[in-house]
């Protein structure tokens, strides 16, 4: 085995070209073992075999200069840059990041889980070496999928005038997680079709000069490529044709369903654990496709993320021209929700908390400050959502709630999501986000409020004294075993409520508590700096009313565990009843 | 003069062809006396007279549709749309914004003041009329400038998606405000030099048909390629050739300084006004030029605004390779500069408050998640700068601040100014932004602190007991007459306190102050959601101190006048000291 005696690039360059292919058939043996046992990003990487293998062949990593775009196909390159333990030895498999990361070694230079940012990083890096004098080769690999991303096409507009070595592997496997969307990718067929010869080609219009290499699971192929850029003079774009889910017949068939994986079978792909329970993507879709039914006007937005909305490729059939897939491109997203509102459609766009950070500015200036009544669903925004660095949801309340019009809710059950979800599609009044709780389906069959218009007005659930806890979404749960916590300790009931709104205050309500309550707690399942209890605390500050806030410290965590984060914040039944009792 | 009965856009179209050039040369005329006495968007208006003529000429708004990029190049099409006394009765001149505006007239969609944004709000205008069944011509109207912003090309790739009717107007005037930046500009000299014939096209590797107009300043042959384009059921790139500035002979020569204009002399050009005093543009761009000598590794980045950095073509060429101006792409603007930081260079990017908030993505992910020294300086970050609603400088508090890792400092003079300006340049720990200070350049000529590595320590300028004032940033003189208010009013010297960090609290000096205080205020020019006073509001929260916040409330704000605006938010000293005074 060639794999278990690479400790660095430079072994790589040791073997013949010809164990080169081996190389890679092993590296994809042992992602099929560890992601069937462990899960992860699994067709991006079995693709990206022997294009990581030649590009360590070729290039002098570190000196020469690797960014992967998202990073999460850098499985490979991990194996041959000193970390192939956690591929091979079971033990070790969490050893390793999912993404590029710099504190795990010296061939990495950025953290990075967002798409279509290598080639402005690259550029960055480039430029900084213009600047002191360097030679060394500066590599962005972007797969086609990331293209549509703003900042990538600014990237390959902004290159060529950096005049100098900037090589841009782009890595077409014809996907994005599900199929790609955009005109762009008509010319990359067009390129493939042609071997690269078409004169319209996106690339050279851009100022960049062009490689095409068909097989770009050919590891010749691939470093006579790459050999032919090395150490040029200029932005040059080298764009291999890979195989998406390569060497597994089920990745390789169903391409959407296995960029990534929770464990399986590796013999049948059968996964080992079926989902059990409602989920939110699964609600919402069967809601929309309803609506739709009834309302022509009515249509689905995704940004390269259907999943989310739980719109799986026969739903999106089904939905016809009442569903559209924009790519990666939550800007356009945005944009294109508000058109649509304004011109009197009813929009719902939906994403990741983590990935709608990626239109701010759309969301202010598109959306907010022409005051359109689209819908946004922001998903995973929760600390039960994703866990890297990259992916975190414990910030959208800061970005979200503070932008002027904006109304901001948080439903706590199924059956508020639902009503909310029907009330902003319906109204004609306002840009409205909806924070889709983060931890499991609660279903209290309790009928929600249906109109939402009268904006900010909470909702007691529970009437007391002395203490109010404002629970906020995903945290009313956590509310309600607070507030028994209290009164199990103290005799006293706590009044509990339901904001659901997160971007204002119901100040009529808040000026009644006072008159009853000397402490009020609040609690939001992300940071707490510029946050929802904030507002409470501001509201309060010149009263003598107590405010206690709870949420996250500022922080970047990274593959934390919720127990051990809720605990650190002291986000407990018994931490904040304690606290309460401290209180002088 | 056929301006004077132009109505409507069906007044346009009963005048004879050969009229036409002549209502554009009226239109000129108008543009020119009324921005002479009143200052505004100069060369793009004068360039895109004879194309607003002819799209509604061959178009019929507002059943057709036509969005403005930036929408700063309107001002024609207001003449044509009912709004033409706002340019011919001086009286009248300020009856309607600068910017496109559905509120003055139904023949506006949005209300636009961002570049880069427009193909994208389009194609949700024509998505909704797909949905509705509807066959209104969708136009979008989009100077080259506005072409690298990301938000841009996602819409140009995402265009051809619609399969129906949109048309893509591209105003190449061959500059963004200063000269264009990017590889695409090549594409465009190429298609120009071709008559549109070369092959290789950037709008058509975009799927996009394609139509070429030689001559944009020629009604006759702008009517031909519309009325080409009308009724088409697909999208298509209209490619008009015009020149900014047309016809005033200053703004044809020098186009960048006549982007935009004040009050000047319509015969000779000169300017009405000369500004007095400093401004911190200048202070920067001679600071940078003098450090850029100092050091090789140190890199100014524009993104379409040079001036910002006080960046003039002269400094441009004297600064060489260490000046870069991406063109208007803010998000590759921020990766550039981690990039750099991550391989030893020192970089500094500047830009304004409402641009930044283009790029925050890229904030929190190219730059904090990976913890790299990047200096970005946010301008105009106070009510003291551009005061219509798409340009507003008081949301980036709550932006900026709430991000993990990102330092954000708040200057209160230019000798603190330079001071944080130089150990962010220098220091190799933290992303830092600077809030360049909004109101007047103050000059105390006292030495500031020369390292801010200790993070979050606040600096007390006077001490007293009862009240402490937090004044932050450009609000430290307004803290200081409020300190001196209360004195008088109550004989207690009150502690004044320039916190110079916006990002966190000084947790040690906050503690201390609840000793001998019962009450803190906080002043900051932004609005209060999200911001710095809420920070401290819940740092107190648990204990008896009472807590003011001032600043302003949420909301877009349009064309305001400054002291109303402060007097509405009881931003004076008189009003601040009657608060304390009633606090119970």
């Amino acid at each position: 085995m060639y794999l278990e005696n690479i400790q660095s690039p430079v072994d790589v360059k040791k073997l013949p070209v010809e164990a080169l292919a081996v190389l890679a058939e092993e590296m994809r043996a042992a992602l099929l073992k560890k992601l069937s046992a462990h899960g992860g990003h699994f067709g991006p990487n079995l693709g990206l075999a022997e294009a990581t293998v030649a590009l360590h062949y070729v290039f002098n990593s570190p000196t020469d200069k690797i960014v992967y775009d998202v990073s999460h196909q850098t499985y490979c390159h991990k194996m041959l840059t000193g970390r192939k333990d956690a591929f091979l030895d079971p033990e070790k498999y969490d050893d390793v990041s999912g993404y590029s990361n710099p504190q795990e070694s010296a061939h990495d230079f950025f953290t990075i889980g967002h798409t279509s940012t290598s080639v402005s990083l690259a550029c960055g890096l480039a430029k900084a070496r213009d600047l002191k004098g360097g030679t060394e080769n500066i590599i962005a690999v972007i797969g086609d999928g990331s293209l549509s991303g703003g900042e990538a096409l600014e990237g390959l507009d902004f290159a060529s005038e950096l005049h100098s070595n900037l090589i841009i592997v782009v890595n077409d496997n014809q996907m994005s997680i599900a199929e790609n969307h955009g005109g762009l990718y008509e010319n990359l067929k067009l390129l493939r079709d042609t071997d690269g010869k078409a004169e319209c080609n996106l690339f050279k219009s851009f100022g960049l000069d062009y490689v095409f290499v068909k097989d770009g699971n050919n590891v010749a192929e691939l470093i006579h490529a790459f050999a032919s850029v090395k150490n040029s003079n200029h932005p040059t774009v080298v764009h291999i044709c890979t195989q998406k889910g390569k060497g597994f017949l089920p990745a390789e068939t169903d391409k959407e369903s296995w960029h990534w994986c929770m464990p399986f079978d590796p013999e049948t792909g059968a996964p080992k654990f079926t989902p059990v329970g409602e989920d939110y993507s699964e609600i919402t879709a069967q809601y929309l496709l309803k609506k739709m039914k009834e309302d022509k006007t009515v249509v689905a937005i995704a940004s390269g993320v259907p999943a989310v909305l739980g719109f799986n490729e026969a739903r999106r059939k089904q939905a016809g021209g009442q569903f559209v897939d924009v790519g990666i491109a939550e800007e356009t997203a945005v944009a294109l929700a508000s058109g649509i509102a304004a011109n009197g459609g009813k929009p719902v766009y939906g994403t990741y908390s983590t990935f709608l950070q990626r239109t701010f500015d759309q969301l202010s200036q598109d959306l907010c400050v022409n005051n359109n009544p689209a819908t946004i669903l922001v998903f995973s925004a929760s600390i039960y959502g994703m866990n890297d660095v990259t992916h975190l949801g414990i910030y959208d309340i800061p970005m979200i709630s503070n932008i002027p019009n904006l109304v901001y809710l948080a439903p706590t059950t199924k059956e508020e999501y639902l009503a909310m979800l029907d009330w902003s599609v319906e109204q004609q009044e306002h840009p409205v986000v909806i924070r889709v709780p983060g931890a499991e389906v609660i279903s209290d069959g309790k009928a929600a409020k249906t109109d939402y218009s009268d904006l900010n007005r909470f909702t007691v659930t529970q009437s007391g004294s002395k203490t109010a806890i404002l629970a906020l979404g995903t945290f009313y749960p956590l509310g309600k075993r607070t507030a028994e916590k209290i009164q199990a300790e103290t005799g006293v009931q706590p009044t509990l409520i339901n904001p659901q709104f997160v971007s204002g205050l119901d100040e009529e309500l808040l000026r009644a508590l006072a008159k009853t309550h000397d402490t009020v707690i609040t609690l939001e399942d992300g940071i707490l700096n510029g946050g929802f209890g904030e507002k409470v605390a501001r509201f309060y500050g010149s009263t003598p009313v107590r405010v206690l806030n709870y949420g996250y410290k500022k922080e970047f965590l990274d593959r934390y565990n919720v127990e051990d984060v809720l605990r650190e914040n002291r986000l407990t039944p018994e931490q904040i009843a304690e606290d309460v009792k401290n209180l002088k």
